[in-house]
């Protein structure tokens, strides 16, 4: 059975903790589904207690059997009433007037104020950014699934690039492409942190469909089946000669890959053809840049102004005015993590980083083209993780 | 295009905001998707200002002409920023210093501080109870795409029987299934309201794997293709004569069916067989008491007594010590919608209710047996709406 080793949780663990006790954490109650697998390498339902310094207990309320199993901690055990949780905090040793850390940016309030009557006299703080930016560096083992994930990825495409052709609707194709993924071994579940945030394996979007946008913080989103959930695959059947944007993940052992690639039934007109080729051009130039210390925003503004010299701004990374401040972001346990490869960012890349950059132009009326590929950022320069030819895919 | 009429966007709007006043609050800000698209029909991002009395204003960050098509009500303004919304809100003529609702159940901490923020006079309420409370009564609109999920949620079990064989790994077996979903219009995501909690179209678990629970509030879950999902299909080969859970959902419009059938590739032990009968004789007794008026408690120890009266309690809703304490719950565009069909709830169902009744037994090292039905409570009995043959599926 697959187990994240106890030698990875620990040094995970570890990173965290140096983040908290920075943060002046006296110790962190720790419950979302991402972060739980982070440090204790299940999802069961319970709380991860982990003081500053010290060993962690994950007390569980369902499965406790089977966090035990799947979990190398070593201190896994039985919490079935939440009003129990002060008192086994505090036969840890932890101070009930300290610094609580918890995930502030995706607890919801009525939740979060049962915690805050557990503990009264306490202080509470947001303990998501030390773990956010603990998970934004990969380790060998990350690194290992995300070759996975990235493998599972171009294998989708080539399957789908088989199963193509005219007539199909977005909806047939996405179908089938699933269906590939799945039975490759995909999880199925893509988790976004953020609030409201969904995503059902990627996009697939045709024609003119593929310069609409969405609710969803994407360059591109489609039209979707329905308003209910307004992004992916529709009812629209492809066409000849027509940019279709296949925009998927692997997702394998919780980690993510992302990438994108252009599908045309025939071969593209030559002005989409040769926004293509900006795009490729976008996509250099950014990798060429990659190592640890460059910023995020030097990287945008390396797409953002290429595209604003060929005359392309109102285009780049989706249609005006609904087009995202980013060119890339970060993959792993969750579709955005950090860095985001975003306009203005400060913020410099680390050794260890995983990003998406998906330089994208969005042609109302006409469609999208665009080419993502999930790079590591190593100690000089970036390596490509997801390996599918990066030509525009005629069948 | 499909659009929620604007007929039906006022009603709701009007049972929401009785509950809104009844509950003394001033002015609901709503943000979640699926609130969003119940009150207007779409799911672009931006705030719902609903006054207790007179016409709410829908403020759109992205995309603000995709929700004024999507959307029938006639104020779908852009607002992108967040800054500039108790100044608009203030030029509707709502008090600063009244009572705020919004959806505390699931707004998390970091982002509700920042409306704190702007309304530092207001008083901050849930208003998610009034939204809940409107959403658990189906109009015939509602209703109408509720059959529509239930005939897809048939659809795609009796596709999924001429594809089964011996063999397959049960990933093989899903992926078809969701295929045969997707086709048929299936739209993706599920959309779960409590916090953590994910589906991936449901549950195709076989043999002992049946009877595996997971963190997931559902009786059955299995064991997944990782531990980082910890649900759902896994990679077991299904065998002969083992009880395969089928537990499934339609979804068109957002709205949900769920339905559970046990397929067999041969024939079932006649323990397991017979196990089978008493659940069936569960589901029966207790539709047989479906009426507005009946206490969800009432329908719940009906199920329970007769699962202990034959010695089946440890097995009931799940393996001891992970039973879930419900045998049913509502669906609509959440697949935990109210009410909820628990041990001990002392609340009556009401005419319009639909609710999924699942009644299923768990069976440590041999497997799960178990039915689900999606029932509308009308004025005097339980109309069913799920429809496929509910004898085990032998193939």
């Amino acid at each position: 059975m697959f187990r994240v080793p106890k030698a990875e949780l620990e040094r995970r663990i570890g990173e965290v903790q140096g983040r908290l006790r920075s943060a002046g954490v006296d110790f962190a109650v720790i419950v979302q589904n991402t972060d739980l697998y982070y440090l204790t390498g299940t999802v069961q339902q319970g709380h991860l207690v982990l003081p500053a310094e010290g060993e962690p207990v994950f007390f569980v309320r369902r499965d406790v059997a089977r966090a035990q199993c799947e979990s190398e901690l070593d201190r896994v055990v039985e919490l079935t009433s939440l009003r129990a949780l002060p008192e086994v905090v505090g036969r840890m040793g932890l101070p009930a007037d300290g610094t609580v850390g918890m995930e502030l940016d995706v607890v919801p309030v009525a939740m979060y104020r049962r915690y805050e009557a557990m503990w009264p006299a306490a202080r509470f703080a947001d303990c998501s950014d030390p773990i956010k930016e603990a998970r934004s560096v990969k380790s060998a083992f990350e690194l290992e699934l995300i070759r996975e994930a990235s493998a599972q990825a171009d294998h989708i495409l080539e399957t789908a690039a088989g199963l193509l052709h005219e007539g199909m609707t977005e909806i047939e194709m996405a179908a089938e492409l699933e269906a590939v993924a799945r039975k490759a071994g995909h999880q199925g579940i893509i988790r976004f942190r953020a609030f409201n945030m969904e995503l059902y394996h990627g996009h697939l979007i045709s024609g003119p469909d593929g310069a609409i946008g969405s609710h969803v913080d994407t360059p591109l989103a489609g039209r979707g089946l329905t308003p209910a959930v307004a992004q992916g695959a529709g009812w629209r059947t492809i066409g000849r000669n027509e940019p279709i944007v296949f925009d998927l993940s692997g997702a394998v052992h919780g980690y993510i890959a992302d990438e994108t690639r252009i599908f045309c039934v025939g071969s593209l007109p030559a002005d989409l053809a040769d926004a293509y080729e900006r795009v490729r051009e976008m996509e250099q130039a950014m990798v060429a840049l990659v190592r640890p210390g460059i910023t995020c925003g030097e990287l945008y503004a390396t797409a953002h102004n290429m595209a604003a010299e060929q005359g392309l701004g109102a285009y780049f990374m989706g249609a005006h005015p609904t087009q995202v401040s980013f060119v890339g972001h970060g993959v792993g346990l969750e579709i955005d993590e950090l860095p985001f490869v975003a306009r203005g960012s400060s913020r410099a890349l680390e050794e260890g980083n995983v990003i998406a950059l998906e330089p994208k132009l969005a042609f109302p009326e006409r469609g999208a083209v665009g080419l993502e590929n999930t790079w590591l950022v190593t100690a000089d320069e970036a390596e490509r993780l997801t390996n599918s030819p990066t030509e525009i895919w005629e069948v």
